[in-house]
């Protein structure tokens, strides 16, 4: 007997049935009513044709982790001891590209099928797609009485992801990441089959990577030798993560956000540590932006954009240009002496003039770039019609920026921002909440819609996908995992099988994820991802038994 | 030369001075200007007359600890290597008394002398005094250069807490907590000078702890045969606490929130796990209130209390008694019964004599009863005049239940629950918050007065303490280093060196804190607690200039 599934019939029926496991939940599968088991301490992945280190690194991978796997479903906990019908035979690979570029054309989809008689094929365009077979193979298996079993054979999936862009931001800047944390958020977003590192380098706080064009960045800017990300350590992660399929999109935020460059070169900032009135000059302390009129600041943004262009070998470079304040560079005295001395100038002119600066950096280094939804809304950067943009003040913003004909990655704060709700972290406040309260939970962030107010066909493929954003105010590699995770995986589900139906009861669509997200947790937590939990294990044991009568 | 300092001169100037590490900071201290080091890899502590176990373990613990710690202060990022006119010669401490009873009278007051000549000195009254002084002799260790010092030499403290009960409470029951986190929980009490836990141990989700009146407690209520506290792992934990000055107060929740009773004996219980219109008979899922009326329900209470007085040897037993629902009886069959043919009776006379009967049981168990506020202040249970009273639905009760002459534990939600803020939990919701929102940042709940609107001594001598409390709908070993440190800390300075000063800047109180429960973070962190971090690194650095402008 084999049952029709899909995302049409989603519902409360899937939670404990087949493939609940897997997440995110692919896009059509088939399953059957029989189990095959794992029999030995060996299972054989075996490419079909031409391989590739990628592939063969990731076969490598899962075959470890799925021999050391022992997940066992939380919902399992009283669960019989399952009988095996047969056993795994192997596992075939066949990829149809050599392509292993990693852009918004890489394709992702792919195909497993387990049969009866234990032989299991995985089917993909890219060797990427055949890396989210794997993950999907993985989180196949279960653990029962010591044994480990694939339920519910013969399995067809045919899966494939909605958007392009299913990111992740982290600031290493505010707060330091090591690079084994940061390797553990890859680990788990290749869990989540996420596919973009949105990596905020740097900011105000500190310079954390090493400036071969300046090393007194990092020998000044970063908290201390031992905070430094080398070029080697940037290639490292970069492959580190190319290797599960996840692109690394470094961000250098200029021309705002940049008091650490005032450490090493305080002649080419303005307002720089403005005290105690710093609320006027920045959005937090310390204030600091690169002084625009000055010849050393464009020079600065060029050997930036230079080196790091080279270094970051994706093709899409993240220049920032949130949250610049005017009011710093109105009160900056060459600014106002340049101003005097020519009456057509504005601030905004010659900030215009800095961002084309900036954006013909990037053409020079071929990148595409990206940027904060400020310089294309505030109508003074003027990004070039194929800069992304990221969109964090509003919903609305997404919109705005499809009509404006640019692709988007919808970040906005009320949904994808994980550092929100923790109450102020300034210094002297007794009272008070984070300016973005409250915590954003799972079952919000996996209610957003980026198509929201969005019907039109050619619009709404310019929306690329989103992102979750974890600021580091209030953190650091200490808590990150709890902090990311599973919420960080509800943004993945949502961006890789679509939003959920604006138009069906919401409260119900995330009750029925509920289950589902509570066994990934799980499985996150079995991979050394400390996650956090959602709900009291009754709960989790007892899927329909928590919910509010509404 | 010698500074005199106390508490009365607090301000910036202590932040980046002397005894800035300490955590609570000391009552009085007098502090000089040179450094002695820590020569060798060896530190002799001496009782000078009788010593006794449980000091003696201290002294091999913090030995151990002192020796190991290699604590750089946050501030000293970037300090010079320090010189020393001096070393440790050792340490020599003196304990009045041989008394090691931990209780409302255990003096915990201590003195602590560095010389210049490096002989210390630790006098105390009780071998927990002694103890709380080896942990502020911990913390006067700072690692410079590889190299250990005392800054500041010659050092007086005396020190002593103003509230005599400083807890902190874990519910193990909706998640379950291993003993090791417990344990790890606890040495972070020590680190803070804190000295109850509360051990909110069973609930309605479930039955973690063995039961040898009814093995079926734990059998069919616990999570698990791995989630069971033994009556052995009861007392390893209640000894290793008392090691380090630390009572256990169990609570054990009756007659409400009893769910998890009803898996053994459904026959003693009203409302068990009503659907899905819980919210009718409890505050949360399940339901399941122990059957006022049934003679098996007294009778569970008498065995429990008599069981778990026996294991829990404090003077002090928690019988909960919050959240009772009046309609969950009124329902109940039984009930109903009895009432249709006892026409003087209501449901809150039964509930009256229930109650009389749980404290009857107390007294018989030579235990002091404790409660959470409604059992007093909703006139149901009369708690008998000794017993504690826990506030917690509003600050204002702290005042009604010292002004009905009880002695009160505050633990107001809005300043101490520290699980508030981080979305709703139950399954089915998009949208909403955590019922007590927002989230209860440290200098909220350092920014508490338990002694708000009590004048009268006699009613402030009735307030005994605090206790920060951490729920666990969605927190379990995982995250709870994060979520208790370092918030817990400012309770614990609080209710050590007594509250802030109401009629001065509270806000700039907070900010000559700030610094301070920084640098204990960090210290906490060495000591492998994962404590979440407050602030950008950046800010930690510079005190004063992460200040919002006011």
């Amino acid at each position: 007997m084999v049952k029709i599934s899909s995302l049409l019939i989603l519902g409360a029926a899937i939670a404990q049935q087949a493939l609940a496991s897997v997440w995110p939940i692919p896009k059509v599968f088939t399953t059957g009513c029989t189990n095959i088991d794992l029999p030995s301490s060996c299972l054989k992945i075996t490419v079909d044709g031409c391989s590739n280190d990628i592939l063969d690194r990731a076969i490598d991978r899962y075959k470890e982790l799925i021999l050391n796997e022992h997940f066992k479903p939380p919902l399992d906990y009283n669960v019989a001891p399952l009988q095996a019908s047969g056993s795994v035979q192997g596992v075939t690979i066949t990829v149809a590209t050599k392509n292993i570029n990693l852009d918004l054309q890489t394709d992702e989809s792919y195909t497993l099928t387990v049969s009866q008689n234990g032989t299991i094929a995985i089917n993909a365009q890219s060797t990427f797609g055949a890396i989210r077979g794997l993950e999907t193979l993985s989180q196949l298996f279960i653990s029962n009485q010591g044994r480990k079993f694939i339920k519910n054979v013969p399995i067809n999936i045919q899966d494939s992801p909605v958007f392009k862009y299913r990111g992740l931001m982290l600031d290493t800047s505010r707060n330091f990441y090591s690079i084994a944390s940061i390797k553990r958020t890859i680990d788990a977003m290749s869990y989540s089959k996420m596919n973009v590192l949105h990596w905020h380098i740097v900011d105000s706080h500190s310079w954390p990577v090493e400036a071969k064009f300046d090393p007194r960045l990092s020998a000044l800017g970063a908290y201390g030798p031992d905070m430094v990300y080398t070029h080697k350590d940037v290639t490292d992660i970069i492959n580190y993560a190319r290797d599960r399929g996840i692109r690394v999109i470094p961000e250098f935020d200029i021309p705002g956000h940049t008091y650490a460059v005032g450490l090493s070169d305080p002649n080419i900032m303005s307002c720089l540590d403005v005290q105690p009135n710093w609320n006027e000059y920045a959005a937090e302390p310390p204030s600091g932006q690169l002084n625009i009129i000055k010849p050393g600041a464009r020079n600065f943004a060029k050997n930036l954009v230079a080196e790091y262009s080279s270094l970051f070998t994706d093709k899409i470079f993240h220049v920032g240009g949130d949250e610049v304040n005017l009011n710093c560079w109105e009160k900056d005295p060459d600014i106002k002496a340049h101003l005097a001395q020519n009456s057509t100038d504005t601030v905004e002119s010659i900030l215009s003039r800095f961002y084309a600066n900036i954006y013909a950096n990037l053409k020079v280094n071929n990148k595409t770039g990206m940027c904060w939804e400020e310089s294309l809304l505030e109508g003074i950067a003027n990004p070039p019609k194929d800069t992304i943009v990221q969109a964090w003040l509003d919903e609305a913003s997404v919109v705005s920026i499809v009509k404006k004909g640019y692709r988007v990655v919808a970040s906005p704060y009320k949904y994808m921002y994980l550092d929100c709700g923790r109450g102020p972290w300034l210094s002297n406040l007794y009272n008070g909440t984070s300016w973005c309260d409250p915590f954003k939970f799972w079952g919000h962030i996996y209610s957003y819609n980026p198509y929201v107010n969005i019907t039109i066909p050619e619009e709404k493929a310019l929306v690329l996908g989103g992102e979750v954003v974890l600021w580091s105010e209030q953190s650091d590699e200490v808590v990150v995992d709890q902090l990311l995770w599973p919420r960080a995986a509800a943004a993945a589900e949502l961006y890789w099988k679509g939003p959920v139906d604006e138009k069906a009861d919401m409260n119900k669509q995330i009750e029925n994820v509920s289950p589902r997200i509570n066994e990934f947790r799980f499985r996150l937590l079995g991979r050394g991802i400390s996650a956090e939990p959602t709900q009291p294990l009754w709960c989790v044991r007892n899927p329909g038994r928590c919910n509010l009568p509404l």
